[in-house]
């Protein structure tokens, strides 16, 4: 009975998550990763670091969790029927409002990823990875459907496209990508490389 | 006659210019931007630091040119009469060897400028700037040729295709950029997507 009642305290509502999250993500804002602890966190959203621990294992899995709320839908779910569809449905799921928001916390979250093989590691397995596989699923059904030659040498490189799009407004031209701006780079890049035609 | 004297004894030699850049690399490799400082540039290379503020300015651009000075050629040398044949050149103007050495360095310059507005500003001007001037001067002479199309949507993403190409292997895989990976990525991705055909 006692424990049936820890089980249901512990047990974390889809509501209290995300205000957990929230919460997260405006102490990143406000001090960066290096700084950031879970005392801070802990206080900030009045649970015990023992709850913290156990529910995210760590300050590297709770941020990374934490980025990972702020991209609302999974990339498995779309599935417009073409490529081009696909790609365009992909990078619009954020709107020019929260990847504009969210730029300078990337940008953070890179800049300490590089002396934080922990974070690095999180990052990799929980958010690039899955995204990844999302993109490989897109485009393996393009191929299956005959839209992409499967011997088309770009196939390898759809990461590097991808990255490229998305990084070097980041980094070069010292601004977040927007919707527009991300649409034009696949007509203009991903799709001519990959052989498929834009209208 | 002591002025002239004062003038040659300031006036540095290519051999020596070439020394001091080195030491310079050496010390970034060793303590990072941020702890690098002109006292310790002095003593390393038994230079007086009021020489090496008259001759470079101050830190950030003493190192920016050190960095420019591994780079071997001027991009606007390289006219093979092809797209291809200029692309690959401008990418293997460096070896393997040398990209796999700098490649630690650049992602730690990468870090420092994230919080240092005047090295990023004389990266941009002296490195950035210079190679994407070379990029789309060898990119109009194709156009002039007939190669590419003077209205491709892909010609204001030749800097995203490239920086795709040089960063996301950095990135995500870890690894410097090789040659042969480079010269992949062109064939594969950057003349597709400006329409030129690969033999």
């Amino acid at each position: 009975m006692a424990d049936t009642a820890t089980a249901r305290r512990s047990r974390i509502t889809p509501e209290r998550e995300a205000e957990l999250y929230e919460a997260v993500l405006d102490l990143l804002r406000e001090v960066g990763y290096d700084a950031l602890t879970m005392d801070a966190v802990a206080a900030r959203t009045r649970s015990s670091k023992a709850t913290l621990y156990r529910q995210w294992g760590g300050k590297a899995e709770l941020v990374v969790k934490a980025v990972r709320h702020t991209k609302s839908g999974e990339t498995d779910e779309v599935d417009t029927g073409s490529l081009r569809g696909d790609l365009h449905a992909l990078v619009t799921r954020e709107d020019d409002c929260v990847m504009e928001r969210n730029s300078a916390l990337m940008r953070g979250l890179a800049m300490a990823m590089h002396h934080n093989e922990d974070l690095l590691r999180t990052f990799r397995e929980q958010l690039i990875e899955p995204e990844m596989a999302g993109i490989r699923r897109v485009i393996r059904r393009a191929v299956d459907r005959g839209e992409v030659r499967p011997d088309c040498p770009a196939l390898e490189f759809v990461v590097h496209m991808f990255v490229g799009g998305f990084a070097t407004r980041a980094l070069i031209e010292n601004q977040p990508p927007t919707r527009a701006f991300l649409t034009s780079y696949i007509d203009a890049v991903i799709l001519p490389a990959l052989g498929v035609r834009v209208p």
